[in-house]
């Protein structure tokens, strides 16, 4: 496939990141636990979180993966939502006061603003916790051994070696001049770790050959650091009203960025090269990884 | 076996309290991650929460409900680090100055004020975390299937409609009588389901029958709230230098409780009563469940 995009194929992989969210949307709804009892103030918490928007991109690359190898939809989305729960956990307790201390997110109060710092804490924790019941669930895979190897591979992802690591040294990092490994291994755990999963989960399901697991993986590497910094180069060259969240924070913060470090040219240059690479990643697929293509450019071209 | 414990029996169940003690300590110190790196805030922070003492009570449930069924050690020891890691977690947020603004845990200052509160928060996801990743490796028993049996069970005992659900309705519950059946209620949510895990774990491992599995189920239902009680009534009629915790404070909360409900006598009667129906459940189960049904015993005569 081309490395332009033409706008025939934009405009499927924007149909499909439509349809996927509405499908994930719709199976979340279903998955998280209905508000009810003396404890309905929790799931009306974990329900806000879940439902204030976002791109759903990591279910979306669940989904693609799965397509691969032919996995069933009903398993996809069971293993799209537990991330999903993940990536909202995340956000719900790095917005606490004692982390981010943000009143919005996408323009509506947090979960702390809309509710209590209190319940805010458990409603990530039970978001958490949900993820890892969703993926132990028969209905997710007829095999424990596919199962039980998603489990595993979302506890690394997630946990001190993987994101709440990566949020760690993002914490331990303010006041402190990064250099660029530093910076890449920060936004790989961070980030990196989650998406790597969200790509690999398609063929954990599908039961996928070593090689094509392979692939998947480093097409995630190199795309995660490309959505990286292409967020960095947003947040130090975009327009807040058209990025859709405050921009020129981490220079207000003073924190060292791929584009403090670089240059927008270079960082710019840095995020062409690495969704270049993640594509050729995927030469072993046939057009079946087309919409996967299509998310490598579109996250170094995306506007918010 | 006689109900009246025994001087002799009482002394084998400490020193295999001790003895457990000692082995899932060391299983913890290999389990956890090494502090290095950027990120060894966080791990220090894991360290110093799991190592900040307790009865390790719950481990003990583990490694006792395992050997009715020759489970080995090694995958017991697993189980147990797993419990411990979500009890640990669930302690340290509920420290938090949002929660219930503990600055001392065992005459130690709490996780977030040894370190800080986002790194509290962050060693308490991290800890969750963990739980899942034990129970996912192959270490921890050969199939799959029993892997994740363990990880679906945990998942649910920890979650909102288990633990988290059980905290939830605490908080919320703040100023409002709650009448007996409503703190049975909290009470099994709140401590009940991850000490039914404890007790669930051993005959998963050890891949029991479904006769034993509900013994064991009923027998920790009932433990768990005799232990509930006995600590409502540590906290009426405690002396705080043997408790080794400020006591009186549910009264001074305005908290309804076993104890306030019932009185200090029918409270009391209720636990025993409840001890006794424990140890009826295990009537299946050949002397290798005495230390269990000393546990029974146990957690209404300690005095802290």
């Amino acid at each position: 496939m081309a490395q332009s995009s033409d706008s025939a194929a934009t405009s499927l992989f924007e149909q499909t990141m439509v349809s996927a969210t509405a499908k994930v949307e719709a199976a979340l709804g279903q998955f998280l636990p209905r508000a009810e009892g003396p404890e309905s103030r929790l799931f009306e918490a974990m329900r806000y979180a879940i439902f204030a928007g976002g791109k759903r991109f990591r279910p979306f690359l669940v989904c693609e993966s799965a397509k691969l190898f032919d996995v069933r939809s009903e398993s996809a989305l069971r293993a799209a939502a537990a991330v999903e729960c993940v990536h909202t956990y995340s956000l719900v307790h790095d917005d606490l006061p004692c982390m981010d201390d943000d009143d919005l997110r996408r323009g509506q109060p947090t979960v702390h603003r809309k509710f209590d710092e209190a319940t805010a804490v458990l409603a990530g924790d039970a978001l958490l916790t949900l993820a890892f019941d969703l993926l132990a669930d028969p209905e997710t895979h007829e095999r424990a051994r596919v199962r039980i190897e998603l489990v595993r591979r979302l506890a690394e992802a997630a946990g001190g070696h993987g994101m709440v690591g990566g949020q760690m040294i993002d914490l331990a990092s303010e006041g402190v001049t990064l250099d660029i490994g530093s910076i890449t291994r920060l936004q790989r755990l961070k980030t990196g770790a989650l998406i790597a999963f969200a790509c690999e989960a398609g063929a954990v399901l599908g039961r996928a050959s070593d090689e094509a697991l392979h692939a998947l993986h480093a097409y995630a590497h190199d795309m995660g650091l490309a959505y990286q910094i292409a967020d960095d180069l947003l947040d130090a060259e975009g327009d807040a009203a058209i990025v859709g969240k405050a921009t020129h924070k981490d220079a207000e913060a003073g924190k060292a960025t791929f584009v403090s470090i670089l240059g927008a040219e270079r960082a710019r240059a840095q995020a062409r090269m690495l969704s270049d690479q993640a594509i050729q990643h995927l030469d072993l697929f046939d057009e079946k990884a087309d919409l996967l293509r299509e998310a490598a450019r579109f996250v170094i071209n995306r506007r918010n």
